[in-house]
């Protein structure tokens, strides 16, 4: 009787699968949330000049670091659900598990922060850092596995270099960082970078 | 006139009934702060050496903890409102009455983290997690005698085995907190499992 | 040439006029943190023993009271919205206004948390409803305006008695306060319950 | 196969190219979480007499300063995404960089809160707000180089005057905030008033 009364609604929300659209939504949230309260670790200083600036700076360059990250991933995630049709609980705990690994982020990045110049801080963000990389490609291997027949999504992620790429650079970033954590940073800027290059892949795949 | 002008956009979101998409979004939200906020509490230490990680470790716990309960909650929100058609007044209420409840878990997990062998902090957890599964018995409940004639809903929701077993899980651990703590833990992380294997049922209907 | 490569997405989302589900987003957004936030004010005890629970208990009941205030204008905000079909800058700012007195009400729940039994914290609660009342008032006018035709919204919210009640009954709490605080909370705490019973009149009026 | 079984889902969500609505959700969230947390500054008072909310009095004129200029951003934003219909990797990017300029606001609010007559906080603020200004040309500029071919946006927003003056209002005010910090607050307000002004343009372009 409620499909008579509103066919449209009942085709768009009450679908025969799962949609993703809360999926994204509630990641929207939880990525918008770390990628903001990152900055509180920004205390204003207590006095006015120049020089109070400056122990700030080291705690600005981590957040930058890590506003990088957080946006890489949100765009990735952003990219990947275009061409996803359908979740199941399996992809929402695989989702849940990338957003638990961005979450620690924060901890680290703050850790960091404190003293740039600190291998161990700098050894976990790397770690963290891995960790998501890891979580994103179980949750592509998870939807790969429940879409089977979309092969859009198999033929733009079957093979991502760029992320193999990147899993390689977390792990050389550690090992930098244990003799020079300067040198950590500046591996996991630089594979930041390499994602700051949009995906052309997936637009085109939509285009097609 | 509006009508005329705009047909499908009036069909979509002015149907007769109120939809249930803002009550999803805010619920997200509401759970991605609580999700989120939590992790405030791991506080970077001050010191750079692997033994200052050692009193993370605990607050480390009880935040894996507290996620996955989080986790929890949102992935079966996620699959009851995929069967929920509409809502009012009431279900809206039971719904924030549900949302209060898991927004004390930040608290409790903050308290179980100063020291996890604890009593009183493994207790009051315990409590919470028995408060927001009874709310979450209440807002299927007052779905349940909103929609009246969805057979589905009834079907899947109306003898919830699993959160009945939850229930007295969260009681036992109660109990067990009083005597040894961690045992009280043992128990929420294991009734927490449970969850994590999807419940097919609603994909089931939802296929059907 | 848009338009005819994607008719349904354009109906939908590029209609003639502004749509009313962002400022929906955006308000879920705002209110989700406010009501969110206010929980980080009940910081764990250093001590475990049920008397460490003892100064919690006002924080814990002012919690209460704004969580119920916050719920009560989602869910009026919610059933606004359900029958508003358009907005504009101004109902944007208007909006943004209602959030702005909302916002003030996480420091006069920390303040009145901190001691329950001082007048000047308590009065400062109700000014704050009472600057929330009003916006709320001022948003719906400026809907109506907008709006002229919708003879739904005029119909519901022309006279709004219960909106006038509530607005006596927020002068009579700052009265109150002046001389023992505790009625103060409790006019409040009444004038919120007399929100808690759904208002039908949307509901039916949608559903004529 | 899948678009045969739900046709008009297909249509709204799987359109050709990547729809603007998840950047519009992920916008919100972040300028949400913007808004919400610059109130966490306003500590409650340990006292609780008039004198005690004597200090507090710049911290919430710096609140309601920035509160403001959020407002006029999401208020931009939500305009400016009214016309735009598609969106790629670079908008993307483009707007992550106007999300992290105003996530710099909490900081610089928190700053000027402390002693609003010092010159480097409120210069500091001033330029902030000019890299908001100039990240939203450029947000701007980048959306038009997509859309190419869309004739409303390029006339709205190609020669954005109040944008260009707002630009050198910043710059003025900076300049002032060096000698007299406190007219530099007035110049950062004058400059917010004039957006207060609902730019009925894209409203206007929308309606033809």
């Amino acid at each position: 009787m409620a499909t008579e009364i509103k066919p449209s609604y009942y085709n768009n929300n009450q679908s025969k699968t799962m949609k993703t659209s809360r999926l994204e939504a509630f990641s929207d949230g939880v990525l918008a949330i770390i990628i903001t309260i990152m900055v509180l670790e920004m205390e204003p200083p207590k006095t006015f000049t120049l020089n109070a600036l400056k122990p700030i700076f080291p705690v600005f360059v981590s957040y930058v670091l890590s506003y990088m990250y957080v946006g890489i991933y949100w765009n990735n995630h952003h990219h990947l659900f275009q061409i996803v049709e359908k979740v199941n609980g399996k992809v929402l705990w695989a989702n849940l598990l990338l957003l638990f690994s961005l979450s620690l982020l924060p901890f680290a990045t703050a850790w960091i922060g404190e003293n740039i110049e600190e291998k161990l801080p700098m050894m976990l963000y790397g770690f963290i850092l891995l960790a998501a990389a890891i979580s994103f490609k179980i949750l592509v291997h998870t939807i790969i596995h429940t879409e089977g027949e979309n092969s859009n999504l198999t033929k733009v992620y079957q093979n991502d270099k760029r992320l193999l790429i990147s899993i390689g650079g977390y792990l050389l970033g550690i090992g930098a960082s244990y003799f020079l954590p300067i040198v950590g940073l500046f591996i996991y800027l630089g594979v930041g970078f390499m994602w700051l290059i949009p995906d052309k892949r997936i637009e085109k795949a939509l285009e097609k």
